[in-house]
């Protein structure tokens, strides 16, 4: 029942996304013993304008 | 205080998300014996590029 | 696939907690018209010293 | 390393949002005496369609 | 209506976590124009075994 | 700066919470094209308590 969120910058393409999704399933199958068909992935894409590392969104920089 | 957060792929009508909102506070308010007042409820819509269980996207399946 | 997080003050009785999954997700299934078997729900408890409205802390009123 | 999250209503400013990641992360580097090179702050606005208090949404007040 | 959710290793002293809330609160509401008793913020801790970057855990660095 | 939480059931060793960040980190390196350094993982353990699927908690199985 693991549940993974992905927070990461928009600008993915569709194909990295499916990749993604794919990969962390595997490896989270992998290192916590759980069967796939358990594992949920969720990407959540922030904008550059809404994140900010040092007080300087991505946006500003 | 209750914080209420509800992941689930985009789709839904607006008038079951008025329902969802209001059907979700009075479970808690009567589970928790929390004032319905003090009840937030958070809609987060995914897409289906953005979520997969089993490793296999929604958008590809 | 609805995945469903509680943040609310820690305290509740167990059985308030099994009441609180059960009708929680009663309602997401009856409103987005989900079945049962699909809904997640998560309930995370915050501490008193980890908590403020107001800017004051539940632990501080 | 802290990460903040905002969730709140959309419709602020680009210069609200400017505003908002640099004080809070000022605030959080001098409270947690944390280096602000190492504070993340994530915006997340809601929609007045998808979040409600009281069981009530905001779209629908 | 902000809610503000700060992630951060373990260790504060419960006057730091009190000066957080406080700090933070002001800073969200002077830059989102929210007034301060409907600012949320929660502050959730991370274990050094269960929080790592670059793939190492801060437990083991 | 892609931040990765993982919430799933407590009772992993500290040797499978090694290997999870070490190797999540790796697949998302890999799909996102983001240098590991930047990558951080967060594992959340839900007690079975606190969590059920279908309306039931694990700890009511």
């Amino acid at each position: 029942m693991p549940i993974v969120t992905i927070k990461m910058l928009s600008g993915r393409t569709d194909e990295q996304k499916r990749e993604l999704v794919e990969k962390v399933t595997t490896a989270v199958s992998e290192s916590a013993h759980a069967p796939k068909e358990r594992i949920h992935v969720i990407i959540e894409e922030m904008k550059p304008t809404d994140y900010g590392v040092g007080g300087i969104r991505k946006s500003d920089e």
